[in-house]
């Protein structure tokens, strides 16, 4: 049997996804599990654009222009123009999700060998684009008792090496849900400009802030970083349509998209249908966003608190997406995911999580702590708490079981 | 500004799309272009499928399981048993269109820096997908004069060098409609088992076959390889939806299978209307193939017969795909194809052809050589014929002109 690549033996499992069979085996064995592993909302996709989808007139389901639709690209500013963001359709590559505009900026942007900084944790699907790309991901740590917030600035230039092509960071953050602000951006972008990096900002959960006083800042809106910036960008959270594969890479950096745009016209086109929808998703009222930030708030709030009663987590109160990242009385939150699937339910019912440890490019980080992402009604969310605090009673016995077996021996 | 990266820069080009700005200028001019440059059919999408989209209910665009729903991966196997090939479910990992596969299948296969083994003229991405994967194409040389066949196997073994891990090609061929026999296939199994190699076959064209004597044969048919084989299938070309980005990877070498679950897991799910839209397809009746490849073999023959009556041109009748590799009295196909769209007109008509030398690795072939893709019905197919033969004439008075100025200086 030939070998498998040593690349592909080490490649990053996604935590968000690895348990995914484990809960397929619970479910069929009767039991409920509440999803809060996945960023997969259950907030309706707005129906205008589904409906778009319904009456399109496709004869042939042809290829698109590989950077997108002109229609679809030329429509998109006036959205950006609601953030203060100034963007020409030029400016903008439609792609397969963000998650292909991952892969394509740092093939891009990086040689093989070189490093990109990123606070962590982080979300963990760029380590599984940084092994794809050759190029490695460079932590810079944030912590848990300052609500995941950047560090100083001078942690960053601590970092970087020469080896150091780009930061990259997602705003508001997944898995982290912290939101940085315009000083922050700020600063960053000073720190970019004296070492001439790019500064690669996810942009996905950009309608998702509940704070009063933090708006979201765009990285786009940094003065004189024209040729620096590059934004990530999805219609998968915004309009609760992940599975519609749309994405955007926006920079206006030209050489940089003329690169980028060979590695689109290497994998053809984005989505069709997924383009159609998203174009229709530009109708989408400003009330839309105002019930669904409302209903993640509430869910937020309710998530916060009952974290907050459980003896034993640590976790803060997130200020955007809809991610909490926190620490539980576990002694290992791969073997507590696992066992929360296999071995444990409350009334017939479990919760699945994303253990912590895949959000870390560091080795050994994130043991104790598990990514949740608050996707689910009130209702759910609370009986998936319910769920937890049980199973971490039970875990907690366990551990205890198992502590004195292991100190008899 | 920071730098592109090395890779970036010097990434392939598609032939097939590169000039499409060029395309666009001329259609904006007001000139009709017929587009021979690129496998985008006129042939009508199967009406069902379209429909089965325009009937699903969704009230949540989710994300897909990683590898493909259940539902459409269970259906796969009915489709394969067609072509006598007994497939399991969990055997497919659905992606987005074949391209994904490409590159899944050399990251998993093949470390940076390795070699694949492929006959040239090869599909073009093939390229594009090795530099993302840092993978040298070694090219195996076949011949117009020859039809395109593949060289006898000691060509094979002559190339076959440590580095070397994998052999990918395309059957039927694109770019040369050439169609490898059971008896080719089963030479290069022979070969892949005593190197120990991979055979990654794209078979995206299986449907397209025009010789009553030279039935397909698929790689997956192949007894005693199944740690080895891994083939490439798309939706694209057989229904004529090449916006659907549907594909799969197929092999029975569970562990590859477990590593390029984790690049798919990465990239999160392949696009949900394209599943939806493909497990739809999978009710087509036999009698589309039938018309369609009917259709097919008519336009390869009209379009073999009319490039046959040009002086000059050297073409073989292929037998399979819908592509002819052919060689043109001119002296640079870049150059002509450009001339074509920016300087050329006949009745204020155009053709669009893709220039010969980005389906080679090896650098400087096929300079005189473009791809033609006979993708439309055959009324414009004579119209496209009618522009080439008197842009030839055109063109071929202009570098007698040159020359003589050239002469002259």
């Amino acid at each position: 049997m030939p070998n498998i690549s040593e690349r592909g033996l080490t490649a990053h499992s996604s935590p968000i996804r690895k348990l995914a069979a484990a809960a397929e085996q619970a479910k069929k064995s009767g039991k409920k599990v509440y999803h809060l592993n996945i960023g997969q909302p259950d907030i309706l996709t707005p129906k205008a654009a589904l409906e778009a989808v319904r009456h399109a007139h496709v004869d042939i389901l042809a290829y698109s222009p590989s950077n997108g639709y002109p229609s679809y690209r030329e429509k998109l500013p006036a959205y950006y123009r609601k953030f203060d963001i100034d963007i020409h359709p030029d400016e903008i590559l439609v792609t397969s999700g963000a998650s292909e505009g991952v892969l394509f900026t740092l093939l891009a942007c990086l040689n093989a060998g070189e490093s990109v900084l990123s606070p962590e944790p982080l979300y963990a699907n760029y380590l599984g684009f940084a092994g794809m790309a050759d190029v490695q991901v460079k932590p810079v740590a944030t912590r848990i008792e300052t609500g995941f917030a950047l560090p100083d600035i001078s942690a960053f230039h601590a970092a970087i090496t020469p080896d150091v092509k780009a930061i990259m960071l997602c705003n508001p953050n997944n898995p982290t849900g912290a939101l940085y602000s315009e000083a922050t951006l700020r600063a960053l972008g000073e720190l970019v400009m004296e070492y001439d990096l790019y500064l690669i900002v996810d942009e996905v959960y950009r309608e998702f802030c509940y704070s009063e006083d933090a708006r979201f800042f765009s990285a786009l809106n940094l003065p004189g970083l024209e040729e620096h910036v590059v934004v990530l960008d999805s219609v998968s959270k915004r309009y609760s349509a992940c599975g519609a594969r749309i994405g955007a890479i926006i920079t206006r950096n030209a050489a940089l998209r003329a690169t980028i745009q060979k590695y689109a016209e290497t994998r053809l086109s984005p989505p069709t249908f997924g383009q159609i929808f998203a174009e229709a998703t530009l109708q989408t009222e400003d009330s839309y966003f105002e019930t669904v930030t409302a209903e993640y708030k509430n869910r937020r709030d309710l998530l916060f608190q009952r974290l907050q009663a459980m003896p034993g987590v640590t976790c803060y109160r997130p200020e955007g997406a809809f991610y909490v990242f926190a620490e539980l009385p576990i002694d290992d939150a791969d073997r507590f995911c696992r066992w929360l699937l296999e071995d444990f339910s409350y009334q017939n019912q479990t919760v699945m999580l994303a253990p912590g440890a895949g959000f870390y490019a560091t080795p050994g980080m994130g043991k104790r702590q598990v990514r949740f992402a608050y996707v689910l009604n009130t209702s759910d969310l609370n009986a998936a708490m319910d769920c937890l605090e049980n199973a971490l009673k039970a875990y907690g016995q366990r551990m205890s079981v198992a502590a004195t077996t292991s100190a008899a021996l």
